[in-house]
């Protein structure tokens, strides 16, 4: 099976995952061995996802290849088909990323390996959500009815998208805060809306009453025309001790990272910061997915 | 045992590792444990060869090092001797490319560990031609008395002297087709010819008429002075299905790959197609190769 | 425990990994299993160090990831600390090298996984130091009492400082050789001199007799305004056959390499050269590092 979108998934597949994620964590540090090899194929740079999946290969006992840096063939003006077609012969999984949307979707009807999509431009990255989930879960103990809250550029962060699709799978109540022409797409909030009978609502100003989880995204600066315009609704939706006041005591406060501003210093010497809990889970949930793919072939 | 030039091997050492790449690529997948650790080191990138390297020690429970973008010591002004002298220190067996001819012997000199040429310059690529008659082995139970038209850029493509060189040794017969100017080193041709008593022969337009395998090759551009040159040398010289007339239903199309254009897409969805399971190919006897040479040392 | 400064040390640690990185190296090729995983966090390039640490992970049976090149994140604005709360979810050990002073120290603050410093600017290098004691350990049986003659730019180069430190720690006796300028921080020479009683002379002309070990470091030409000035200092301080009258017969040069002309070239090839030996302990040595930290946590 191949993991490109968060529709791939019915509500059972995603609860296998996070099970398995759960086991896999107990696991970690203990000498397991296999004998298959992971492609980590990445376009577009990355910390967090590429060094996770290649931690996440290493807990299982595979070994990775790792294609950053080499853009040889690339250069020599091989096709996109080709190179994945020749990773394809070589390795039992490919993790990629790719700036271009629709590439991962692209990647796995070429290859009969199982691609995992880590990011696939402004479009989906369906691991990031998973690894959400297990966080919430793990620190809520359920997903269902909880209050969520997402923030910031709800309309460039792929992230976000894949996030309120599943929220939304699992029953969870979402708000949307995000500056005005930062919108999440808005075909998609309805098309969430109805398909799984959820309450979605927008507003402009940050709230956290009532919030369990306070989910804020990077500014992606790099989306910006005007970067005085960039810099100005990053202040305007940064969080602060004082956007805090009437949280919850049990708040969380969730980021997918790197953060950069969103969310004040201050705030992470709280019990409110959980994402750099929320960073470390990708290990075990990336372990889940890794061990998914194979099983399901 | 060092694996520098084709010309090192005798007909019994090659069919030695043949015969050992089958057996490797049957445990592919399998879990296995080493304690070696192999050192890619490539002055030049590489996808395909560096990879499936990488891959094959994998595959073989070994680790592997990278050096690939960690020039720091070369910009200090370390000298190749010395570079070659610390790895040595480090690793089991190391696998370099580099741009100059002759490199790889020079190291093979420096280093007690054996040294696997993955590539010097213009010169010799042996296991590139080792992964190619392995191919063929495959392809077509034998190589003894196939007929072979090697196509393209045969002046500059390292990887067709050192196949003419092992197709010879085999027993093939071999016609060479390449624009004017571009010919296979006519030395090399004379010397194989006289010690394999090999059939050889040139010509200067393509012919499929009871070929067996026909090998193309990229069009090395960035070796020619004028751009265009090597455009219009790569037109005349790309293979597509109108060349394909009055060929062999089991005609065979390979091909070191990244291909740019010297081969038509629309072939790539014909049973003619081999370059890709060529590549692929690449791992099992790359697996044998790092065996071979920890077993002769 | 962290591993920071050559000055966190005891005598009996230092003797214990000593004697740690003599089991190591007599396992060296054995296959050997580990779940552990390390992350090679380098914001400076490197080879030998890194390299050598990540074989010695090999070597054990652990994993690494490597951070260099993926400067993502930093490249999108994330803080230092951020950078480290993130790999240190992923791994069991970091190690470390950074251009800035007191980066390790910062790091091992924030990281709850053991850090090893592999460099911080002109500060530390403490592995470096016990690869050599290692090296001279294995050459003369012992460290107290030997005469030691440490040459060249001593104001810079931060393995020396490490290596003053644990020599006097060890009762050996030493002569500290610089230009004019480039003398090792008095500072430190008086502390040094204090706390183990040591003796520590300085000189400004080369001087072999009775010497043990001549220790040669690099001229670190990026650190003088005046490239003129660093050329004549690495000519006047170079050591060259015609240095070596009056030599012991035993007399070991070492160098922690790379060397860029501080050594003449047909020293090499001398029984006096013994920098390859050295740089080939680091494996062994960063073993017991690696399994010393795991061990202390």
């Amino acid at each position: 099976m191949d993991i490109i979108s968060v529709r791939d998934f019915s509500k059972e597949q995603v609860e296998e995952i996070l099970s398995s994620a759960e086991k896999m964590e107990k696991k970690i540090g203990e000498t397991q061995s296999s004998g298959k090899v992971v492609a980590t194929l990445f376009f577009e740079p990355s910390t967090r996802t590429k060094l996770s999946f290649q931690t996440a290969a290493s807990r299982l006992g595979m070994r990775y290849i790792d294609f950053f840096g080499e853009w040889s063939s690339l250069k020599k003006g091989e096709s996109f088909t080709d190179t994945i077609k020749n990773i394809d012969g070589y390795v039992d999984i490919i993790v990629m990323r790719h700036p271009k949307e629709g590439s991962a979707k692209l990647a796995s009807m070429i290859a009969e390996a199982p691609v995992v999509n880590g990011g696939d431009g402004g479009n989906q990255h369906p691991t990031q959500a998973l690894l959400d989930l297990y966080t919430i879960k793990k620190l809520k103990g359920k997903i269902k009815g909880l209050n969520f809250n997402l923030v910031g550029d709800l309309k460039h962060a792929r992230t976000m998208q894949s996030l309120m699709y599943m929220l939304a799978m699992f029953g969870a109540k979402v708000k949307l805060t995000s500056p005005r022409g930062l919108e999440m797409d808005p075909e998609l909030v309805r098309e969430v809306k109805e398909k799984f009978n959820a309450e979605i609502e927008e507003n402009d100003k940050m709230d956290v009453e009532g919030v369990d989880i306070l989910y804020a995204c990077r500014i992606q600066k790099e989306r910006f025309a005007d970067p005085y315009e960039a810099m100005s609704v990053q202040k305007k939706f940064a969080i602060g001790m004082e956007n805090l006041k009437g949280a919850k005591d049990d708040l969380a406060i969730m980021h997918p990272l790197p953060k950069v501003g969103e969310v004040d210093l201050e705030i992470d010497h709280t019990p409110y910061a959980k994402y750099f809990e929320q960073s470390k889970n990708g290990v075990p949930t990336r372990m889940a997915v890794l061990d998914y793919v194979l099983k399901h072939r």
